[in-house]
């Protein structure tokens, strides 16, 4: 077994080697960790920045094998890492962080739901699926329209469609691939937050202020942080972050997503087990970036600060819009963050910028 | 040739591979370029974090090839890069910056100090010497106590040494291995300050607010920026940095110390062309730091924001001083920026620490 806190010098595990892997590559640098990228694809944003890259699917045994040679400690950067991969490190004896256990609940939109519910967490009304005549049973119970998803996979707005009318249920829980699904109840909600929340191997736990969020098509489009909130909506947000940090016996940077209803209570949407597009204006807006803070955590470091120290307007560059790059540069405003990605397909995350201002 | 500014994408080149080539390609990495290092060592601070790296001399003819096949800017992490290796990879049509002449300057103390009091630019009185007969004319001119330095290579105090009396004067010259040596007159200085600036490919010029600087045993310790400083006083080393930038010609970060003195007269002690142990206080003390400043620089980019939005006490880690990362890493309001390097010799710059708060 690694010893814990990691010192300095010591290697990272990271499966994934995209944006987010390079982002906690970047923050592992900066606090003197190596780090070792596992990723399916050769040329990785985070592979180029990192010690070691394994190119294999993430469920190779013997990539995984050699990930544990290198890595006392090993994270990730998506939700959905094969469950018996983590087993297959932790048998090791490699510390896999955040766990197995928030992985099965992350993966599967019901179980999350169902974790949420029984930790005193609120979400929209729901109801599960396996067969079409489940799903018009489903539909018929939470009420048209509603949202009708795939339980496992799915991210941007994928794998999920609308519901008009129960009529329809069959023909959409066929159109997703007659998977498994859940049926959701729309949320009436007047904004869309996120809280983006830390706790360590000690159990400490730290939350940045709320995020608030604009999609687009189902895409991360802008956030702008610290959200206009009242103390009341904060200490609502901190309670929800900490009660499911806890639940989870969660290690690391989770980002919570959140509907902000008109009678302004938080609805949960969705729990991201890992540092998340929303907590993007950290880098530029605290002391202490989400990723910075991610590495912390999984290295069984002491969490650092999560005040914001100024307001910051996130907006992600997708596709071809990275190419205004020369325009951002040239706003003193304006962080440039660029994923060093080599094609830039429409609706592709190529980078983010942060506008930053002092705080009002 | 390249094509300016460099595009997000591109390959930046890096000559050493230390820790300020390392946080030289973070910030490389954050704006979306790819690093290349050339190192004579394997697995260097900087290496590790590089997509490519090159492990040979310097002035290794095939290693710069590789070097130009891969980058269409180089820049350095040092001043003693060889002459050859820059002229050839500009004979390879790839940009160097900063470029030849400068290193001309920086690397001879005589060539420096002749350059910077041709440009209205004040320095201690000195003279130079080859011969231990040249010397002891240098030093009776001069008067002692003074110092006696070779004029090239040297850092953190070393190759210099005090004549305490003009008799001693060939003695110390031959301990400095008889080789040409400046003489300089002692600096009556009240602090040592240090400026740190940027110069674009357009011309454009920024400057950084002052630090103050404290040495032990010819290595920096410990930073303060920004300094305490009389608006006269920021004028004039602001006035002395743009002298100096447009003098040469220069594009990237210079590093430019300072001793003050009594009547608030500020004299350059030296320049380095490169980014600044002085300057590692802009991590966390401004919103573009000097390791991006240098990448935005030597790429053709804009030239970012230099005020300050924190104060900054910077703390270098030498040697087993780094074992203290935990104490660090609990102090909210310490930045901690580790270097990898593997052994920690007893000098050794390991990391540093930056101390935040709000600015007065």
């Amino acid at each position: 077994m690694v010893s814990l806190p990691l010192a300095p010098g010591s290697t990272i595990g990271i499966l994934g080697g995209g944006q987010l892997g390079r982002m906690l590559a970047e923050a592992a640098s900066r606090l003197g960790f190596d780090v070792a990228v596992l990723e399916r694809e050769a040329d990785s944003p985070a592979g180029r920045i990192a010690a070691h890259t394994i190119v294999a699917p993430y469920d190779d045994a013997e990539a995984l094998k050699a990930l544990a040679g290198l890595a006392g400690v090993v994270t990730y950067e998506f939700e959905n890492v094969p469950a018996a991969s983590v087993a297959q490190l932790a048998a090791m004896g490699v510390e896999v962080a955040p766990g197995a256990r928030v992985l099965a609940v992350a993966q599967d939109r019901v179980e999350e739901k169902t974790f949420l519910n029984a930790h005193g967490v609120a979400t929209v009304a729901f109801a599960a699926a396996a067969t079409a005549a489940e799903a018009t049973e489903a539909v018929a119970r939470i009420g048209a329209p509603c949202l009708m998803k795939t339980r496992r996979e799915g991210y941007d707005g994928k794998g999920q469609r609308w519901v008009e009318h129960v009529d329809k249920a069959a023909e959409v829980f066929a159109a997703l691939g007659g998977r498994p699904v859940i049926v959701e109840a729309p949320a009436d909600f007047v904004r869309e937050l996120s809280v983006i929340a830390a706790r360590g191997r000690d159990g400490a736990t730290a939350v940045y202020p709320l995020a608030e969020n604009h999609h687009e098509d189902g895409i991360l489009r802008r956030s702008l942080a610290p959200a206009a909130a009242s103390t009341a909506l904060a200490d609502q947000a901190e309670r929800i972050a900490a009660q499911i940090l806890s639940g989870l016996d969660y290690v690391g940077v989770i980002g919570v997503e959140l509907f902000e209803l008109k009678d302004g209570r938080l609805l949960v949407n969705e729990i991201a087990p890992r540092v998340h597009n929303t907590g993007h204006w950290t880098q530029d807006g605290c002391e202490v970036d989400q990723f910075e803070q991610h590495i912390r955590a999984v290295a069984g470091w002491p969490l650092g600060p999560t005040r914001a120290i100024a307001g910051v307007e996130m907006l992600n560059l997708l596709g071809a819009e990275v190419d205004a790059w020369p325009r951002y540069a040239a706003e003193p405003e304006t962080r440039l963050h660029l994923y060093g990605k080599r094609g830039a397909k429409p609706g592709r995350k190529m980078g983010h910028i942060n506008r930053v201002k002092p705080l009002s």
